[in-house]
Protein backbone atom coordinates (compact mmCIF):
# COMPACT_ATOMS: atom_id res chain seq x y z
CA UNK A 1 0.00 0.00 0.00
CA UNK A 2 1.16 3.62 -0.87
CA UNK A 3 0.37 5.61 2.58
CA UNK A 4 1.36 9.46 2.43
CA UNK A 5 0.86 10.73 6.26
CA UNK A 6 -0.13 13.99 5.87
CA UNK A 7 0.11 16.29 8.97
CA UNK A 8 -0.41 20.18 7.34
CA UNK A 9 -4.40 20.59 6.25
CA UNK A 10 -2.72 22.40 3.28
CA UNK A 11 -0.53 19.79 2.13
CA UNK A 12 -2.01 20.06 -1.62
CA UNK A 13 -2.02 16.59 -2.04
CA UNK A 14 -5.48 16.57 -0.24
CA UNK A 15 -6.81 19.48 -1.63
CA UNK A 16 -9.73 17.31 -3.32
CA UNK A 17 -10.69 16.70 0.35
CA UNK A 18 -10.73 20.89 1.48
CA UNK A 19 -14.19 22.04 3.19
CA UNK A 20 -16.61 18.73 1.67
CA UNK A 21 -19.64 20.61 2.59
CA UNK A 22 -18.65 23.89 0.79
CA UNK A 23 -17.57 21.97 -1.96
CA UNK A 24 -20.87 20.09 -1.93
CA UNK A 25 -22.35 22.70 -3.18
CA UNK A 26 -20.07 24.16 -6.14
CA UNK A 27 -19.24 20.60 -7.25
CA UNK A 28 -16.02 19.07 -7.63
CA UNK A 29 -15.11 19.03 -11.41
CA UNK A 30 -15.65 15.82 -12.24
CA UNK A 31 -15.13 14.22 -8.85
CA UNK A 32 -17.43 12.57 -6.30
CA UNK A 33 -16.92 11.84 -2.81
CA UNK A 34 -17.46 8.39 -1.23
CA UNK A 35 -17.45 8.28 3.13
CA UNK A 36 -17.49 5.30 5.25
CA UNK A 37 -15.78 1.62 4.65
CA UNK A 38 -19.23 0.26 3.05
CA UNK A 39 -18.91 2.73 0.51
CA UNK A 40 -15.17 2.62 0.06
CA UNK A 41 -15.37 -0.97 -0.19
CA UNK A 42 -18.12 -1.08 -3.05
CA UNK A 43 -16.11 2.06 -4.72
CA UNK A 44 -12.95 -0.37 -4.97
CA UNK A 45 -14.53 -3.64 -5.89
CA UNK A 46 -17.37 -2.73 -8.07
CA UNK A 47 -15.16 -1.15 -10.61
CA UNK A 48 -17.67 1.14 -12.04
CA UNK A 49 -15.68 4.50 -11.62
CA UNK A 50 -12.31 5.04 -11.05
CA UNK A 51 -10.72 5.67 -7.45
CA UNK A 52 -8.41 8.63 -7.24
CA UNK A 53 -7.26 8.13 -3.49
CA UNK A 54 -8.78 7.63 -0.05
CA UNK A 55 -7.97 9.76 2.83
CA UNK A 56 -8.13 7.72 6.06
CA UNK A 57 -7.99 8.58 10.29
CA UNK A 58 -4.68 6.84 11.35
CA UNK A 59 -6.78 4.75 13.93
CA UNK A 60 -9.21 3.47 11.49
CA UNK A 61 -6.32 2.24 8.96
CA UNK A 62 -6.12 -0.76 10.44
CA UNK A 63 -10.20 -1.72 9.98
CA UNK A 64 -10.02 -0.78 6.34
CA UNK A 65 -6.71 -2.58 4.93
CA UNK A 66 -7.85 -5.11 3.32
CA UNK A 67 -10.79 -3.11 1.59
CA UNK A 68 -7.88 -0.75 0.43
CA UNK A 69 -5.73 -3.48 -0.83
CA UNK A 70 -8.63 -3.94 -3.55
CA UNK A 71 -6.70 -1.03 -5.17
CA UNK A 72 -3.98 -0.79 -7.19
CA UNK A 73 -0.38 -1.23 -5.25
CA UNK A 74 0.17 2.44 -6.30
CA UNK A 75 -2.88 3.88 -5.01
CA UNK A 76 -2.42 7.13 -2.52
CA UNK A 77 -3.37 6.40 0.81
CA UNK A 78 -3.31 9.85 2.64
CA UNK A 79 -3.33 8.90 6.50
CA UNK A 80 -4.21 12.05 8.97
CA UNK A 81 -4.52 12.36 12.45
CA UNK A 82 -7.75 13.29 14.25
CA UNK A 83 -6.86 16.88 14.18
CA UNK A 84 -5.64 17.48 11.21
CA UNK A 85 -8.08 15.68 9.08
CA UNK A 86 -11.20 17.46 10.65
CA UNK A 87 -8.81 20.68 9.70
CA UNK A 88 -8.95 19.61 6.14
CA UNK A 89 -12.68 18.71 6.04
CA UNK A 90 -14.14 21.91 7.57
CA UNK A 91 -15.93 19.86 10.76
CA UNK A 92 -15.39 16.41 12.52
CA UNK A 93 -15.18 13.63 10.40
CA UNK A 94 -16.12 10.92 12.59
CA UNK A 95 -16.51 8.29 10.75
CA UNK A 96 -12.69 8.92 9.50
CA UNK A 97 -12.65 7.53 5.98
CA UNK A 98 -13.05 9.35 2.82
CA UNK A 99 -11.88 8.89 -0.84
CA UNK A 100 -12.54 10.80 -4.40
CA UNK A 101 -14.10 9.27 -6.93
CA UNK A 102 -14.15 9.91 -10.88
CA UNK A 103 -17.16 10.54 -12.59
CA UNK A 104 -16.00 9.71 -16.08
CA UNK A 105 -17.87 10.25 -19.10
CA UNK A 106 -21.35 10.21 -18.99
CA UNK A 107 -23.10 7.95 -21.41
CA UNK A 108 -26.55 8.83 -22.28
CA UNK A 109 -29.57 6.53 -21.21
CA UNK A 110 -30.12 5.64 -24.85
CA UNK A 111 -27.04 3.96 -24.74
CA UNK A 112 -27.09 2.30 -21.53
CA UNK A 113 -30.31 0.64 -22.07
CA UNK A 114 -28.93 -0.66 -25.47
CA UNK A 115 -26.92 -2.99 -23.17
CA UNK A 116 -29.18 -4.59 -20.63
CA UNK A 117 -29.89 -7.98 -20.67
CA UNK A 118 -33.00 -9.66 -22.27
CA UNK A 119 -34.40 -9.65 -18.71
CA UNK A 120 -34.37 -6.73 -16.87
CA UNK A 121 -35.53 -4.30 -14.57
CA UNK A 122 -34.70 -0.37 -14.90
CA UNK A 123 -35.79 2.74 -12.78
CA UNK A 124 -36.95 5.64 -14.48
CA UNK A 125 -36.56 8.66 -12.51
CA UNK A 126 -38.32 12.15 -13.61
CA UNK A 127 -37.99 15.16 -11.26
CA UNK A 128 -36.57 13.55 -8.14
CA UNK A 129 -34.63 16.25 -6.63
CA UNK A 130 -34.42 15.69 -2.92
CA UNK A 131 -30.98 13.85 -2.32
CA UNK A 132 -32.18 11.83 0.17
CA UNK A 133 -35.12 10.21 -1.75
CA UNK A 134 -32.45 9.38 -4.51
CA UNK A 135 -29.98 7.60 -2.61
CA UNK A 136 -32.35 5.64 -1.28
CA UNK A 137 -34.50 4.70 -4.19
CA UNK A 138 -30.53 3.58 -5.12
CA UNK A 139 -30.54 1.40 -2.26
CA UNK A 140 -33.93 0.05 -2.74
CA UNK A 141 -32.55 -0.16 -6.68
CA UNK A 142 -29.49 -2.52 -5.66
CA UNK A 143 -31.51 -4.54 -3.03
CA UNK A 144 -34.18 -5.55 -5.47
CA UNK A 145 -31.50 -6.42 -8.48
CA UNK A 146 -32.88 -3.33 -10.67
CA UNK A 147 -30.23 -3.48 -13.77
CA UNK A 148 -30.24 0.24 -14.45
CA UNK A 149 -31.56 4.16 -12.94
CA UNK A 150 -32.46 6.27 -15.88
CA UNK A 151 -32.59 9.95 -14.58
CA UNK A 152 -34.45 13.20 -16.70
CA UNK A 153 -32.79 16.41 -16.38
CA UNK A 154 -34.41 17.65 -13.88
CA UNK A 155 -33.17 14.80 -11.48
CA UNK A 156 -30.52 16.01 -8.48
CA UNK A 157 -27.01 13.98 -8.68
CA UNK A 158 -26.82 10.58 -7.71
CA UNK A 159 -23.52 11.08 -6.96
CA UNK A 160 -23.74 13.61 -4.85
CA UNK A 161 -22.29 12.88 -1.41
CA UNK A 162 -25.40 12.57 0.79
CA UNK A 163 -27.53 10.62 -1.85
CA UNK A 164 -24.35 8.32 -2.11
CA UNK A 165 -24.03 7.92 1.77
CA UNK A 166 -27.67 7.36 1.97
CA UNK A 167 -27.53 4.52 -0.88
CA UNK A 168 -24.86 2.60 1.31
CA UNK A 169 -22.63 3.04 -2.00
CA UNK A 170 -25.69 1.76 -4.44
CA UNK A 171 -25.50 4.72 -6.34
CA UNK A 172 -21.55 3.39 -6.77
CA UNK A 173 -22.79 -0.13 -8.19
CA UNK A 174 -26.52 0.19 -9.91
CA UNK A 175 -25.53 2.20 -13.61
CA UNK A 176 -27.19 4.93 -14.45
CA UNK A 177 -27.33 7.39 -17.03
CA UNK A 178 -29.57 10.60 -18.19
CA UNK A 179 -32.22 11.35 -20.92
CA UNK A 180 -33.32 14.46 -22.14
CA UNK A 181 -36.91 14.55 -24.09
CA UNK A 182 -38.65 12.01 -22.07
CA UNK A 183 -41.30 10.83 -24.85
CA UNK A 184 -38.60 9.64 -26.75
CA UNK A 185 -37.28 7.83 -24.31
CA UNK A 186 -40.53 6.11 -23.73
CA UNK A 187 -40.60 5.34 -27.73
CA UNK A 188 -36.84 4.04 -27.28
CA UNK A 189 -38.06 1.53 -24.04
CA UNK A 190 -41.25 0.83 -26.14
CA UNK A 191 -38.80 -0.47 -28.73
CA UNK A 192 -36.66 -2.38 -26.87
CA UNK A 193 -39.50 -4.11 -25.74
CA UNK A 194 -39.92 -2.79 -22.30
CA UNK A 195 -43.33 -2.70 -20.09
CA UNK A 196 -43.54 0.54 -18.83
CA UNK A 197 -45.41 1.15 -15.64
CA UNK A 198 -45.58 4.70 -14.32
CA UNK A 199 -46.35 4.57 -10.23
CA UNK A 200 -49.08 6.83 -9.10
CA UNK A 201 -51.81 7.03 -6.11
CA UNK A 202 -54.44 6.94 -9.04
CA UNK A 203 -52.89 4.86 -11.09
CA UNK A 204 -55.69 2.27 -12.88
CA UNK A 205 -54.11 -1.35 -11.69
CA UNK A 206 -52.88 -2.87 -8.56
CA UNK A 207 -49.53 -3.10 -8.29
CA UNK A 208 -50.21 -6.85 -7.58
CA UNK A 209 -52.50 -6.87 -10.73
CA UNK A 210 -49.63 -5.80 -13.03
CA UNK A 211 -49.27 -7.73 -16.29
CA UNK A 212 -45.99 -7.61 -17.65
CA UNK A 213 -42.80 -8.97 -19.99
CA UNK A 214 -39.50 -9.52 -19.00
CA UNK A 215 -38.11 -5.93 -19.44
CA UNK A 216 -39.47 -4.46 -16.99
CA UNK A 217 -39.68 -0.19 -16.60
CA UNK A 218 -40.72 1.53 -13.63
CA UNK A 219 -41.57 5.24 -13.75
CA UNK A 220 -41.20 6.77 -10.08
CA UNK A 221 -41.85 10.95 -9.97
CA UNK A 222 -41.63 13.62 -7.23
CA UNK A 223 -43.71 13.17 -3.86
CA UNK A 224 -45.86 15.99 -4.10
CA UNK A 225 -46.93 16.66 -7.49
CA UNK A 226 -46.09 13.02 -8.48
CA UNK A 227 -45.19 12.33 -12.32
CA UNK A 228 -46.44 14.69 -15.09
CA UNK A 229 -49.86 14.35 -16.58
CA UNK A 230 -49.20 13.88 -20.13
CA UNK A 231 -46.34 10.90 -18.99
CA UNK A 232 -49.12 9.09 -17.27
CA UNK A 233 -51.17 8.91 -20.39
CA UNK A 234 -48.56 7.32 -22.47
CA UNK A 235 -47.63 4.81 -19.70
CA UNK A 236 -49.51 1.70 -17.50
CA UNK A 237 -50.34 3.36 -14.27
CA UNK A 238 -50.24 1.38 -11.20
CA UNK A 239 -51.06 2.10 -7.68
CA UNK A 240 -50.57 0.88 -4.45
CA UNK A 241 -53.36 -0.23 -2.32
CA UNK A 242 -53.18 2.10 0.96
CA UNK A 243 -55.71 2.57 4.03
CA UNK A 244 -58.52 5.43 3.78
CA UNK A 245 -57.90 8.40 4.64
CA UNK A 246 -53.97 8.18 4.66
CA UNK A 247 -53.15 7.36 1.49
CA UNK A 248 -49.49 9.20 1.65
CA UNK A 249 -46.44 7.14 0.91
CA UNK A 250 -42.90 8.22 0.10
CA UNK A 251 -41.57 8.30 -3.17
CA UNK A 252 -38.94 5.74 -1.45
CA UNK A 253 -40.72 3.10 0.51
CA UNK A 254 -42.82 3.11 -2.60
CA UNK A 255 -40.00 2.15 -4.50
CA UNK A 256 -39.01 -0.62 -2.31
CA UNK A 257 -42.76 -2.24 -2.45
CA UNK A 258 -42.77 -1.69 -6.32
CA UNK A 259 -39.43 -2.96 -6.92
CA UNK A 260 -39.68 -6.13 -4.27
CA UNK A 261 -42.98 -6.62 -5.90
CA UNK A 262 -41.57 -6.90 -9.65
CA UNK A 263 -37.77 -8.35 -8.47
CA UNK A 264 -40.28 -11.69 -7.66
CA UNK A 265 -41.32 -11.39 -11.28
CA UNK B 1 -62.23 31.92 15.43
CA UNK B 2 -60.02 33.40 18.43
CA UNK B 3 -57.18 34.75 16.78
CA UNK B 4 -54.62 36.37 18.86
CA UNK B 5 -52.21 38.74 17.67
CA UNK B 6 -48.53 38.55 19.12
CA UNK B 7 -46.19 41.33 18.39
CA UNK B 8 -43.69 40.74 21.20
CA UNK B 9 -41.65 37.41 21.13
CA UNK B 10 -41.12 37.24 24.60
CA UNK B 11 -44.78 37.42 25.05
CA UNK B 12 -45.47 34.80 27.75
CA UNK B 13 -48.64 33.76 25.85
CA UNK B 14 -46.49 32.29 22.55
CA UNK B 15 -43.40 30.78 25.51
CA UNK B 16 -44.05 27.39 24.86
CA UNK B 17 -42.91 27.82 20.78
CA UNK B 18 -39.77 29.77 22.61
CA UNK B 19 -36.46 28.62 20.76
CA UNK B 20 -37.88 25.21 18.89
CA UNK B 21 -34.86 23.37 18.40
CA UNK B 22 -32.53 23.71 21.84
CA UNK B 23 -36.70 22.81 23.73
CA UNK B 24 -36.45 19.37 21.33
CA UNK B 25 -33.54 17.93 23.30
CA UNK B 26 -34.98 19.11 26.63
CA UNK B 27 -38.18 18.33 26.44
CA UNK B 28 -41.80 20.06 27.06
CA UNK B 29 -43.37 18.90 30.05
CA UNK B 30 -45.73 16.31 28.49
CA UNK B 31 -46.42 18.86 25.26
CA UNK B 32 -45.26 18.84 21.26
CA UNK B 33 -44.99 20.38 18.29
CA UNK B 34 -46.95 19.90 14.80
CA UNK B 35 -45.72 21.31 11.78
CA UNK B 36 -47.33 22.36 8.94
CA UNK B 37 -50.78 22.18 7.46
CA UNK B 38 -51.17 18.75 7.23
CA UNK B 39 -50.12 17.75 10.61
CA UNK B 40 -52.35 20.35 12.30
CA UNK B 41 -54.86 18.87 9.98
CA UNK B 42 -54.56 15.77 11.82
CA UNK B 43 -54.20 17.37 15.30
CA UNK B 44 -57.32 18.79 15.03
CA UNK B 45 -59.39 16.27 13.35
CA UNK B 46 -58.38 12.88 14.74
CA UNK B 47 -59.07 13.53 18.11
CA UNK B 48 -55.80 11.52 19.51
CA UNK B 49 -54.06 14.44 21.30
CA UNK B 50 -56.05 17.37 22.83
CA UNK B 51 -54.21 20.49 21.01
CA UNK B 52 -53.54 24.03 23.03
CA UNK B 53 -53.12 25.95 20.74
CA UNK B 54 -51.38 27.45 17.25
CA UNK B 55 -49.04 29.93 15.89
CA UNK B 56 -49.45 31.35 12.76
CA UNK B 57 -47.81 33.30 9.85
CA UNK B 58 -50.14 35.90 9.50
CA UNK B 59 -49.85 35.01 5.35
CA UNK B 60 -50.72 32.03 5.78
CA UNK B 61 -53.84 32.55 8.27
CA UNK B 62 -56.05 32.23 5.00
CA UNK B 63 -54.84 28.93 3.70
CA UNK B 64 -55.16 27.38 7.18
CA UNK B 65 -58.89 28.86 8.34
CA UNK B 66 -60.52 25.53 6.89
CA UNK B 67 -58.58 23.57 9.21
CA UNK B 68 -58.26 25.66 12.20
CA UNK B 69 -62.28 25.68 12.27
CA UNK B 70 -62.33 22.03 13.39
CA UNK B 71 -60.96 23.61 16.92
CA UNK B 72 -63.02 24.40 19.26
CA UNK B 73 -64.19 28.01 19.56
CA UNK B 74 -62.29 29.57 22.05
CA UNK B 75 -58.69 27.53 20.63
CA UNK B 76 -55.95 30.68 21.01
CA UNK B 77 -55.20 31.11 17.36
CA UNK B 78 -51.52 33.46 17.65
CA UNK B 79 -50.69 35.20 14.79
CA UNK B 80 -47.57 36.51 13.68
CA UNK B 81 -45.45 38.89 11.14
CA UNK B 82 -42.52 36.80 9.85
CA UNK B 83 -40.24 38.64 12.06
CA UNK B 84 -41.79 37.84 14.74
CA UNK B 85 -42.52 34.38 14.38
CA UNK B 86 -38.43 33.43 13.48
CA UNK B 87 -37.91 35.57 16.55
CA UNK B 88 -39.87 33.23 18.69
CA UNK B 89 -38.96 29.92 16.94
CA UNK B 90 -35.23 31.12 17.13
CA UNK B 91 -35.13 30.22 13.29
CA UNK B 92 -36.63 31.14 10.05
CA UNK B 93 -40.18 29.21 10.30
CA UNK B 94 -40.57 29.43 6.18
CA UNK B 95 -43.76 26.95 6.77
CA UNK B 96 -45.43 29.49 9.74
CA UNK B 97 -47.55 26.76 11.23
CA UNK B 98 -46.74 25.51 14.42
CA UNK B 99 -48.79 23.78 17.07
CA UNK B 100 -48.72 22.87 20.84
CA UNK B 101 -50.42 19.22 21.47
CA UNK B 102 -50.58 17.93 24.96
CA UNK B 103 -49.64 14.35 25.31
CA UNK B 104 -51.74 12.65 28.14
CA UNK B 105 -51.36 9.76 30.14
CA UNK B 106 -49.62 7.23 28.35
CA UNK B 107 -51.48 3.76 28.35
CA UNK B 108 -49.11 0.75 28.83
CA UNK B 109 -48.99 -1.58 25.27
CA UNK B 110 -50.92 -4.21 27.40
CA UNK B 111 -54.02 -2.18 27.63
CA UNK B 112 -53.98 -0.60 24.11
CA UNK B 113 -53.17 -4.46 22.82
CA UNK B 114 -56.96 -5.68 24.38
CA UNK B 115 -58.69 -2.96 22.77
CA UNK B 116 -57.72 -3.68 19.29
CA UNK B 117 -60.08 -5.39 17.05
CA UNK B 118 -60.36 -8.88 15.99
CA UNK B 119 -58.70 -8.15 12.74
CA UNK B 120 -55.71 -6.50 13.43
CA UNK B 121 -52.18 -5.28 12.14
CA UNK B 122 -49.84 -4.18 15.23
CA UNK B 123 -45.87 -3.21 14.44
CA UNK B 124 -43.97 -3.78 17.08
CA UNK B 125 -40.96 -1.53 17.67
CA UNK B 126 -37.32 -2.79 19.20
CA UNK B 127 -34.72 -0.08 19.31
CA UNK B 128 -35.82 1.75 16.24
CA UNK B 129 -33.41 5.18 18.10
CA UNK B 130 -33.44 7.31 14.73
CA UNK B 131 -36.52 9.75 14.70
CA UNK B 132 -36.35 9.71 10.62
CA UNK B 133 -36.65 5.36 10.39
CA UNK B 134 -39.61 6.18 13.63
CA UNK B 135 -41.33 8.72 11.79
CA UNK B 136 -41.24 6.97 8.66
CA UNK B 137 -42.40 3.56 10.06
CA UNK B 138 -45.56 5.33 11.19
CA UNK B 139 -46.26 6.96 8.29
CA UNK B 140 -46.17 3.45 6.69
CA UNK B 141 -48.11 1.72 9.36
CA UNK B 142 -50.82 4.48 8.73
CA UNK B 143 -50.65 4.40 4.65
CA UNK B 144 -51.17 0.56 5.05
CA UNK B 145 -53.81 0.55 8.27
CA UNK B 146 -51.88 -1.16 11.00
CA UNK B 147 -53.80 -0.40 14.37
CA UNK B 148 -51.24 0.03 16.50
CA UNK B 149 -47.45 0.81 17.29
CA UNK B 150 -45.93 -0.66 20.32
CA UNK B 151 -42.91 0.32 21.41
CA UNK B 152 -40.17 -1.06 23.92
CA UNK B 153 -38.60 1.25 26.04
CA UNK B 154 -35.00 1.67 23.69
CA UNK B 155 -37.39 3.34 21.09
CA UNK B 156 -37.04 7.04 20.78
CA UNK B 157 -40.56 9.32 20.45
CA UNK B 158 -42.59 9.03 18.20
CA UNK B 159 -43.79 12.43 19.41
CA UNK B 160 -40.56 14.20 18.66
CA UNK B 161 -40.76 17.22 16.40
CA UNK B 162 -38.94 15.62 13.29
CA UNK B 163 -40.56 12.06 13.69
CA UNK B 164 -43.94 13.83 13.28
CA UNK B 165 -42.80 16.04 10.57
CA UNK B 166 -41.39 13.12 9.13
CA UNK B 167 -44.39 10.74 10.02
CA UNK B 168 -46.89 13.55 7.81
CA UNK B 169 -48.86 13.48 11.52
CA UNK B 170 -49.13 9.65 11.11
CA UNK B 171 -47.73 9.96 15.01
CA UNK B 172 -51.15 11.63 15.52
CA UNK B 173 -53.29 9.46 14.45
CA UNK B 174 -51.72 5.88 14.77
CA UNK B 175 -52.46 4.81 18.32
CA UNK B 176 -48.81 3.45 19.93
CA UNK B 177 -47.90 2.46 23.50
CA UNK B 178 -44.61 1.48 25.02
CA UNK B 179 -44.25 -1.86 27.30
CA UNK B 180 -41.25 -2.99 29.67
CA UNK B 181 -40.53 -6.70 29.51
CA UNK B 182 -40.57 -8.23 25.69
CA UNK B 183 -40.57 -11.52 26.92
CA UNK B 184 -43.97 -10.54 29.09
CA UNK B 185 -45.29 -8.76 25.81
CA UNK B 186 -44.94 -11.65 23.48
CA UNK B 187 -46.82 -13.63 26.05
CA UNK B 188 -49.59 -11.10 25.76
CA UNK B 189 -49.78 -11.07 22.26
CA UNK B 190 -49.48 -14.53 22.15
CA UNK B 191 -52.88 -14.91 24.80
CA UNK B 192 -54.31 -12.65 22.29
CA UNK B 193 -54.60 -14.82 19.27
CA UNK B 194 -51.64 -12.58 17.52
CA UNK B 195 -49.38 -14.46 14.90
CA UNK B 196 -45.91 -12.79 15.57
CA UNK B 197 -43.38 -11.96 13.36
CA UNK B 198 -39.54 -11.05 13.14
CA UNK B 199 -38.59 -9.64 10.38
CA UNK B 200 -35.26 -9.84 9.82
CA UNK B 201 -32.13 -10.55 6.48
CA UNK B 202 -32.33 -14.14 8.02
CA UNK B 203 -35.71 -15.10 8.35
CA UNK B 204 -36.50 -18.44 8.16
CA UNK B 205 -39.84 -18.06 5.68
CA UNK B 206 -39.80 -15.35 2.55
CA UNK B 207 -42.92 -13.09 3.52
CA UNK B 208 -44.57 -13.86 0.91
CA UNK B 209 -45.10 -17.42 2.22
CA UNK B 210 -45.65 -16.58 5.52
CA UNK B 211 -48.67 -18.10 6.99
CA UNK B 212 -50.94 -16.24 9.99
CA UNK B 213 -54.26 -15.13 11.21
CA UNK B 214 -56.53 -12.54 11.44
CA UNK B 215 -54.11 -11.18 13.99
CA UNK B 216 -50.65 -10.09 12.91
CA UNK B 217 -47.90 -8.55 14.87
CA UNK B 218 -44.60 -7.78 13.21
CA UNK B 219 -41.42 -7.04 14.84
CA UNK B 220 -39.04 -4.96 13.63
CA UNK B 221 -35.89 -3.82 15.23
CA UNK B 222 -32.76 -1.35 14.66
CA UNK B 223 -30.97 -0.81 11.59
CA UNK B 224 -27.37 -2.24 12.01
CA UNK B 225 -28.03 -4.63 14.83
CA UNK B 226 -31.82 -6.58 13.64
CA UNK B 227 -33.33 -8.01 16.69
CA UNK B 228 -32.12 -9.71 19.66
CA UNK B 229 -31.19 -13.07 19.14
CA UNK B 230 -33.40 -14.39 21.95
CA UNK B 231 -36.34 -12.04 20.63
CA UNK B 232 -35.69 -13.74 16.86
CA UNK B 233 -35.85 -17.46 18.84
CA UNK B 234 -39.48 -16.31 20.35
CA UNK B 235 -41.07 -15.73 17.50
CA UNK B 236 -41.93 -16.71 13.67
CA UNK B 237 -38.78 -15.24 11.75
CA UNK B 238 -39.52 -13.81 8.18
CA UNK B 239 -37.14 -12.51 5.68
CA UNK B 240 -37.65 -10.12 2.52
CA UNK B 241 -35.56 -11.53 -0.46
CA UNK B 242 -32.79 -9.15 -1.49
CA UNK B 243 -30.54 -9.36 -4.78
CA UNK B 244 -27.43 -10.62 -4.61
CA UNK B 245 -24.40 -9.11 -3.20
CA UNK B 246 -26.18 -6.32 -1.75
CA UNK B 247 -29.10 -7.35 0.73
CA UNK B 248 -29.36 -3.66 2.40
CA UNK B 249 -32.75 -2.42 3.22
CA UNK B 250 -33.37 0.75 5.37
CA UNK B 251 -36.29 -0.40 7.89
CA UNK B 252 -38.40 2.15 7.42
CA UNK B 253 -38.19 0.52 3.66
CA UNK B 254 -38.73 -2.98 5.13
CA UNK B 255 -41.59 -1.71 7.12
CA UNK B 256 -43.63 -0.58 3.70
CA UNK B 257 -42.84 -3.77 2.30
CA UNK B 258 -43.62 -5.78 5.15
CA UNK B 259 -47.24 -3.77 5.65
CA UNK B 260 -48.19 -3.16 2.02
CA UNK B 261 -47.72 -7.10 2.21
CA UNK B 262 -50.02 -7.66 5.43
CA UNK B 263 -52.51 -4.89 4.73
CA UNK B 264 -53.67 -7.18 1.70
CA UNK B 265 -54.39 -10.60 4.13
Amino acid sequence: MNLIPIDDPQDLRVAAYLDIRERDLVGRHGRFVAEGKVVLDLLLSTGRFTAESALILENRLTGVQGILRKAPPDFPVYVAAGEVMDRIAGFHMHRGILAIGVRGAAAPAEILVETLPRRALAVVLVGISNHDNMGAIFRNAAAFGADAVLLDRTCCDPLYRKAIRVSVGAALKVPFASFGDTAAFIATLDRLGFSQFALSPRGATDIRAADHSARLALYLGTEGEGLPRDLLARLNTVRIGMAKGFDSLNVAAASAIALHHFSNR
